[in-house]
């Protein structure tokens, strides 16, 4: 009996209809989670309807599990723990907001969650591992293969933010006598044995330091005679304790894909992918916006508490240098008294000073952590922006100046104002470069506490330039 | 005739020295070029000393002669360029930022950029190409193998910032009915047409329409004789049309190395890598901040007047807000003469609500820019900001009430001071929350213009609460 051809495609696109369905509802086509199913998540929760959560989280891969935990509150994400294996939770607690995945932690049996840590990467193991509270973190190692216990400890014997830290203990090593055939044939037959992804295979001496590197697709396209030898490339070294920050940069500017992570005394320990590198950089890149604009290092999904301690610090901070700050304002009472269009326009100075000296500072912050700023063009940058803040000054001072004379009447007032403009962009602009690099000398981050010194900076000359040259000029 | 050791040692030392110590002191360790070492290439230059300027450049990888380019004059640079063989140019090229390469692109001959054009991936000569000005992009084509050229004019057909610019035309696909060792067999063959570096191949059905892919790591483990269909994961496809950002965003959130780009009819025409996405990462973030920071994109190495360009504009709209803000100082000028302190505090509350503003706009951006922050969560994050807002008020009205308190022994004072602070943070928070939100609503940056927006209606708030309150309680 043949069947009728509609029919057919009825029957080829019907079993795809229902999961499918929810995998396109669940994502908006930037890969974004859909409001609408985080919805339908939360009413499933709430009805608790157990075979519809399953089915929904069914449609989501775990990095979109983990994005779905963010927009939940607290109680409805211990709801949903329960229903999602551990190979899954494997994947998704990696992906996690630190503040989301602590909260997570401490509602997670240490059966489950050694279970989980069983199937992740030395370094992603190691990084749950580091969240958990001592209690929690003594009975859930204890919970764990010998084997996986020892890596997770030796990776969290590492610095916080090194690349002993950042490396996963992986690798896939072959000495330089191989043929391309020979080390095929070892990883078919160490296949149970390898990293889930590799992308270079490195080749070592025999006390195990790396001396090339032959990238996996060169290896797929040589002939199985040659040797290793013949085809590897330079590798680009990373010390174990290297700051992330560092590695980022080398990646970034060698374009790599892997490189190989070496003890002091040059043996291979480990290595790091460059999927571990882009989180590092939106990490890093993001330090320096939050620190530009004063808050300390909190999660984003921080309470209110952390967030207000995140913050405060830095507002008290500002409190004291402003009041520094409109001290000087403080010895020119009597000119305001006699000239109360004073107060109305000193703001204006120290504000457009402000602006200006954040200008500078950001790009200088930029430039300080790209390399593109260093000794060796120090001082040309600084003369540059002097330059520009002169020529922004005087820019600034002949459009206000004019406006000011037209309204007043007045060209000591508009004079008095302009040269104010001008001295505070030029002291904008030398506070703005010379801050974040005088910072960076001393070895500290331009990026934390710079803004709060290039405003005082700016503000007192402001305050002072004006009303002193009101002083001098007008009364 | 045997030699004594020690010869031996030196003999097998000697020939590393001199090459290697130059290249031990390109770089810092830190990979940073070394500021001694660019004195040196400087002083190769003064001296027109070519042998010695080929030396130091043979030191370098050609990521370090684009660093290096960075940090010597315009005329320098013109003079370094016929000493870099068109093979280094083809990968110096690609590193450099775009204001230099303009510059470095005005002095290079035709003959020269279009044999190291025909060097490089298909996306990075495109971009060179983008740069050129009319009249050199019509020789410099001319002088290429029409294969070249057309795939340069396709790629430049997409918008700047879309996944078909950012995207390598080269890519390996292979039919879902191969085996490993028919793939293998073919990549052997094929190794000349391949491109440089690949870590996927793309299973594609007849109509060359991606349906999984198979990462090259796994073709090596896997033995030769199963097939492609039983090894190949999922892919996600990014269509050609996306802007960077978002493709930027997917790598970021499913780590990704490579990732197939297919047409709107599904077909594959190219894929990209992640080394490509590490620099969209860096440029993407890099513009956040300075666009917070009020500065235009201009490149970092512009000249001056590129410099002031990218400022003036934002200096301009600021002196207009900020000329609207304190208009409304105008309205208590009786005020300010009856009690000039209120002159001295006023910019303090207006500066406190400015900074407390700019902590919640940088956090909703940079939360915005991750899809952390959606319509999901938009009320809570909202309310949450406002909490923060009105706690850390109060914490600073306290202190700063008391404060005042025991310098001036007036409780009003210190209570229109106070209420003044709660006021401003609460706007503040409400301001840095919602102009971000608002902006992102309708289609914009929300990273460009929202500092102007916020500090605007910090100010205003800041100067009319404090102000209007000294005016109803004091007097």
């Amino acid at each position: 009996m043949t069947r009728d051809p509609d029919d057919l495609t009825e029957l080829k696109e019907r079993p795809r209809t229902e999961a499918e369905d929810l995998e396109d509802l669940a994502l908006e086509e930037d890969y974004a989670l859909n409001p609408e199913f985080v919805m339908q998540v939360d009413d499933a929760l709430d009805r608790g309807d157990t075979d519809r959560l399953r089915e929904l989280l069914a449609a989501l891969r775990p990095e979109d599990i983990a994005d779905l935990m963010g927009f939940l509150s607290a109680d409805d994400r211990e709801e949903l723990l329960p229903h999602l294996d551990p190979e899954v939770l494997a994947e998704v607690l990696p992906e996690l907001d630190t503040e989301i995945r602590e909260d997570i932690l401490e509602h997670l049996p240490s059966a489950t969650l050694a279970r989980a840590l069983g199937e992740m990467d030395s370094d992603d193991a190691a990084d749950v591992v580091d969240d958990l509270e001592a209690e929690q973190r003594a009975e859930v190692l204890a919970a764990m293969p010998e084997v996986d216990r020892a890596a997770i400890e030796t990776t969290l014997a590492y610095d916080e933010e090194s690349a002993g830290r950042l490396m996963q203990r992986e690798v896939v090593a072959a000495p330089q006598f191989w043929t391309v055939g020979q080390t095929i044939d070892h990883l078919r037959r160490e296949s149970d044995e390898l990293p889930e992804l590799f992308f270079d295979v490195y080749v070592v001496d025999p006390s195990y330091k790396p001396v090339g590197a032959c990238p996996v697709s060169h290896l797929l396209r040589t002939k199985r005679d040659v040797p290793l030898a013949q085809i590897m490339e330079q590798v680009t070294e990373i010390p174990v304790d290297m700051d992330q920050e560092e590695v980022a940069y080398i990646f970034d500017k060698y374009n790599l894909i892997s490189a190989p992570v070496v003890e002091p005394g040059g043996r291979l320990v480990g290595q790091i992918t460059v999927d571990d590198i882009v989180g590092v950089i939106a990490e890093e890149t993001e330090e320096d916006i939050l620190a530009l604009a004063g808050v300390s290092d909190a999660g984003r999904d921080a309470g209110v508490w952390g967030i207000v301690r995140s913050r405060l610090p830095w507002l008290m901070i500002n409190t004291l240098t402003a009041a520094f700050a409109v001290s000087v304002i403080g010895y020119f009472q009597d000119e305001i008294v006699k000239l109360a269009i004073l107060a109305v326009l000193m703001p204006i100075v120290a504000s457009l000073g402000g602006n200006a000296g954040t200008q500078t500072l950001a790009v200088a912050v930029r430039a300080l952590a790209s390399r593109e700023l260093s000794a060796a063009n120090a001082v040309r940058t600084i003369s540059r922006e002097m330059t520009v803040g002169v020529l922004n000054g005087a820019a600034l001072a002949l459009v206000t100046g004019g406006v000011l004379y037209l309204l007043f009447r007045d060209v000591r007032l508009a004079l008095a104002f302009g040269l104010a403009l001008v001295i505070n962009l030029f002291v904008a602009a030398l506070a703005g470069a010379l801050i974040p690099l005088a910072l960076d000398r001393v070895g500290r981050d331009p990026a934390v506490s710079s803004s709060v010194f290039v405003t005082f900076v700016t503000d007192f000359t402001g305050f002072f330039a004006f009303l002193g040259l009101a002083a001098l000029i007008l009364l």
